[in-house]
């Protein structure tokens, strides 16, 4: 799943220092990032063949160089390695479903971006034709695959991976290969977007408490980019005690935070703001407290959160 | 309001580049962040009179050299600048009230962290006595008080931080002061805190949904990092959305963030997650949906959370 906007993010073209001739590729769904992905082939050499199921898309991959099959099953047997991106896995399969026997021997690699679960659905449907299947999740914008900075992750067949790895390249470098259950490259995807989407929540949140209390979002930004600037060393903290589950608190422990959540909460609601998810935060760190984990660090709400796993 | 730990902010001595002889200053309060404060006034040459209402606190602080008083009358006359920093303002309150007679003429300082609301009654109390009022928040840990990284807000009465701003620098530097609302320091404090929150919330849920797909915490914190270092640019055009109130969508919009939230809330409330944060949020981008603004940006939620401001 696509972050944003690329709004700060450099582009530039991948240094192509591999001396293999770029081998072809087809990209099947013309979309804006199907498209993305395609003129990042082309660019980096790739003899490309495209195909979309509605016509009138990727007339700018074609005017760039990529061949414009006629038939799907035509696209797909111009390469070796087939690169499918559409909006969902309903789409996907749809298209997928009778190409089962042109796929044969190819490698099919779905950067359609969609739970863990449809995922591991597609490559149940790979296996069952023996077809050699990979996983995929772009992580930036489509205005910044092709660059140094473009994050994609690739689960499944490892041998899939490492034969078609500097094809890959030309989507992003390094290319991440993250294990070989294919749900990997989702379950990735979907947990850095968690993270994501709760600092996204709290983000506006914030400018929504500053508006209240009449201070302008331009004078808050520059603080709040403190708080981005510590997350880092946070987030490598919190794994080593989610990992360990030891959740020794070293500097302020649960049950101070919980207060400072408290407080926040009660700022908000005093404004007539809504607190529904300062609310549910809430809850979650009453439960933690009730467990036990008050004098712990905050990472222990982890407990709450997947309780069972 | 203190954040966390410092795990990793580099501390130091402040430079003492004033040429001013350091005043005398008064620390009310030697818990573990008046305890920091006072350490730093002493360490900055300032003549520093302490005071706590139990004994046995702040042992450390007056073998540095702090002179402990007998009283938090006598302490209050030593210095011309008073510095207040208790559990909470019930605390402060009930120190302050008797003390009023001896703080004419003096400059209070309240570090105490609650509310905007209670640092404008506790403003509202002392314009009653004539006192010279600021209010402030600090905002790192006890540890790095002191040092140029430490961030203190001041709101309240310009004149007196402007009389004792080289003392306050003391604390760190530059001290922030950010209007004449007393309540303004509290409320930027609660604003940077609820960022703080939000974020820590979707960080540890990150960490949940990451364990229930079999991923360790190890293995997605070098992800996370990649998701703070785009928040900052997010955070500047946020800022310009909510303060012109228009959101022009230039990358994603609202609708397809929202359909986002819904996947990872799926995947999540499928491997039996807790997921009360991220339904409240699907909740205030739903109502934003519903009002039109599908097509806007991330930022429009604002309006939802901050409906009638």
């Amino acid at each position: 799943m696509v972050l944003m906007t690329s709004a700060n993010t450099t582009t530039g073209p991948t240094s192509a220092t591999t001396p293999v001739t770029p081998a072809p590729v087809t990209v099947l769904g013309l979309g804006d990032m199907g498209s993305s992905l395609a003129r990042a082939f082309v660019a980096a050499g790739h003899p490309t063949t495209v195909w979309n199921r509605s016509p009138g898309k990727g007339e700018d991959v074609v005017s760039l160089g990529a061949v414009r099959a006629a038939s799907a099953e035509e696209a797909v047997r111009a390469s070796g390695l087939v690169v499918v991106c559409l909006v969902d896995y309903d789409a996907s399969d749809a298209v997928l479903e009778p190409l089962a026997g042109a796929l044969e021997g190819r490698v099919l690699v779905n950067l359609t971006s969609d739970t863990p679960a449809r995922s591991r659905q597609a490559a149940a449907w790979a296996e069952k034709h023996s077809l050699a299947y990979l996983d995929g999740a772009i992580m930036v914008p489509v205005d910044v695959v092709g660059s140094a900075q473009a994050l994609v992750f690739h689960s499944g067949d490892r041998a899939a991976f490492e034969a078609h790895e500097s094809s890959l390249k030309a989507l992003g470098e390094p290319a991440t290969f993250l294990g070989e259950d294919p749900g990997l490259a989702a379950a990735y995807d979907m947990a850095v977007l968690d993270f994501f989407y709760g600092a996204m929540g709290g983000l506006v949140h914030a400018f929504a408490l500053a508006r209240a209390e009449g201070i302008d979002g331009a004078s808050l930004a520059p603080y709040l980019n403190t708080i981005a600037g510590i997350l880092p060393p946070i987030a490598a903290y919190t794994a080593k005690h989610v990992d360990t589950r030891s959740y020794a608190s070293e500097g302020a422990n649960l049950a101070m935070m919980a207060a400072s959540v408290d407080h926040i909460l009660h700022t908000a609601k005093d404004r007539g703001l809504d607190v529904s998810q300062l609310a549910a935060l809430k809850g979650v760190t009453d439960r933690a407290i009730a467990e036990g984990h008050g004098p712990d660090s905050w990472s222990s709400i982890v407990e709450v959160m997947a309780a069972g796993h």
